[in-house]
């Protein structure tokens, strides 16, 4: 099988695996517990959120381990809107947000939030200028993702948080800057120094970490209402006894994949435009979607004229590439895909695309066996009028 | 080590283990994907939901995986109430819930919300009749435990949960009835029709399977507004990409822990009486917390007049005996255990409590040692008065 399908999820690395194992069986204490083996998990997560914080260029007290990349979206956003309720009730986002943001931004909308959804241009970026304007004095949170999961745009993040810091500063309020950096992790720097952000997440399985774990990194004196009430674990900012196999094996994965960054990167970037030229070379009416130079390393997503995305996927199934048409989390779901028509695609193009993420273990023969089947699949699908769009 | 606090936390089962681990690395395919390898992650989670339907007697498509208990508890009780917000702003729950139940509900009252703590009797027995007289026009959700997390009590679901539905039905309304079950599973029917109760939380490493994966379970019909917000997964109840490998270990451990459920009570009751007896005769001034006869196999509870806690617990560890003082969710904590309080112990004897709570693996050759090293130890402490409450 060739597993091109990264920003959906990756395998557990080896290393990782190996780090987590113990946690499961023998050193298996509750780390709130008192005596010396649960006092083994406390000094494991204390490690763990040392080596989080080190990639994230922050304290270990800003580091708060959560059960992954929806539940830091959701926790961030709620989190800091309820904290600051008093003081203005006005949301920032985009138009393109995974639906973790989304649809948290819609249910504060319900309880009485007013939420802009900034658009992009065609590639997907967001413009900074229009944030800017966009913030009004009852403005309290934005939240800009630091890429696409879907298209790989790479959004000015820095220079859209360094804008808002600089005018909450010169009207002496806190608008709080969130990112979701959960398919940036392993290609781009997450850096919250660098970045100049209050909360960001990530989610440890897009960096061949385990399911079920994620961070959410809140900057020290940020407003944060906790979500998850019960017990005082995460300095009381997530209750809930502490996942130590899931947050160990977290904390390896992330710094691999920050020690490899670069490595990696440069190595997908080869792959990913040997894919593109390739598909553009082979395959006629084709649209590259998102950025063509700021985007992520190992993203291709292309919309091809005529063909519905699932048989695509089903065709490279058979030979034996997986793939996705969008983001995962909608799959299956008949709706086009938020991201595309956001881009300004029509319904049909936006209903067509192919998503191929690459990892650090794809190689150049697997890119040529993509390039191989692709135009004759996509050729066969154009020429089978059930399939196409013709016969709509 | 002799490890008797399994209400913290157990290790999880090589059966356990096994059935996990292809999940995270061969068969580490995205749930919500296309592809054979995601539906092979897909068929997995399907015969997962099976398998905890089956233990809880409910429909598959009623079983909602979570990260924990904590999560369970947090979804139920606030996604019960904002969906039915409108038809009344009443909740009933008990005093001695855990924080992940008082917590949520403390925050409700923080939206508009009154809640009613129904006291216990002086063995953490809540009284059904006060349950029934707390019913007002308004109230819409009521949540006890089934057993409690401290002191081991059982309390009368069944019953108190019968008597709200039929008051909701004669006066043609909704009132949700939630059990917090986290300690039950294993040695508890936890079948929801036997019950009768419209949601049900557990957590998967308190019955040896892994840390970060619960069980929320909600009836049919009933009012729920999901709190995880993103994707489509779990029916739409909870966003989020699925934890195959958590999932998976969670059914085979709750299939494990219900298939030999008679047994390990047994197994336990022994132990625990022997326990109890012991400590009885060897230590005076003691208290057993909790209720003589309707509590959970494995809780065994005492306070020792004049003796905190902490040193018990520091001194047990010593002689290789891992204990709690109550719940590892508090610990570390300097207030009195609010189960304790509420049982109307006076504060010196709610600090100075010992938890021991037993499972399948410990001998009575453990319980012998114990009840050999624990009054020794009770009496050292009792004689230094600098441990004790005589200097205060």
């Amino acid at each position: 099988m060739i597993y091109m399908d990264h920003a959906a999820t990756t395998p557990v690395r080896p290393e990782v695996m190996e780090a987590m194992l113990p946690f499961f069986t023998e050193r298996f204490g509750n780390a709130s517990s008192l005596y010396t083996l649960a006092q083994q998990s406390r000094m494991a997560l204390d490690e763990a959120r040392e080596s989080v914080a080190r990639v994230l260029g922050s304290r270990p007290s800003e580091v708060v381990f959560t059960s992954g990349g929806s539940e830091s979206d959701n926790a961030a956003i709620k989190g800091a809107a309820s904290a600051l309720v008093r003081t203005g009730n006005h949301v920032i986002t985009t138009s393109i947000e995974h639906h973790a943001v989304l649809h948290t931004c819609t249910h504060l909308e319900d309880s009485g939030f007013e939420v802009t959804y900034l658009p992009v241009d065609g590639d997907g970026m967001v413009d900074p200028d229009e944030l800017v304007d966009a913030i009004t004095e009852k403005t309290v949170l934005v939240s800009v993702m630091l890429a696409n999961n879907e298209i790989g745009t790479i959004e000015p993040v820095e220079e859209m948080a360094r804008r808002v810091k600089d005018i909450a500063r010169e009207s002496r309020r806190t608008i709080v800057f969130h990112t979701d950096a959960v398919q940036a992790a392993g290609f781009l720097d997450i850096n919250v120094k660098t970045l100049g952000v209050d909360m960001l997440s990530l989610s440890a399985h897009k960096f061949h970490g385990p399911k079920g774990v994620g961070v959410l990194y809140v900057r020290r004196g940020t407003p944060f209402s906790p979500q998850q009430l019960g017990g005082a674990q995460e300095r009381q900012r997530r209750a809930g006894t502490e996942n130590t196999p899931g947050i160990v094996g977290t904390a390896v994965a992330l710094s691999i994949a920050d020690r490899e960054r670069e490595e990696a990167s440069a190595h997908c970037i080869r792959l990913r435009d040997r894919l593109i030229e390739g598909i553009r070379e082979r395959i006629p009416d084709v649209r590259l979607n998102g950025h063509p130079t700021q985007r992520l390393p190992n993203n291709v997503n292309f919309s091809f004229e005529g063909v519905e995305g699932e048989p695509v996927l089903l065709g490279l199934d058979f030979a034996g590439v997986a793939a996705s048409s969008g983001s995962a989390c909608t799959s299956g779901s008949l709706e086009p895909s938020h991201v595309l028509l956001a881009l300004g695609l029509p319904a049909d193009l936006a209903h067509g695309s192919l998503r191929l993420t690459l990892g650090r273990d794809n190689t150049e023969e697997e890119v040529e066996h993509v390039l191989r089947v692709l135009p004759d699949l996509v050729g066969r699908l154009r020429a089978m009028p059930s399939l196409s769009h013709a016969t709509r």
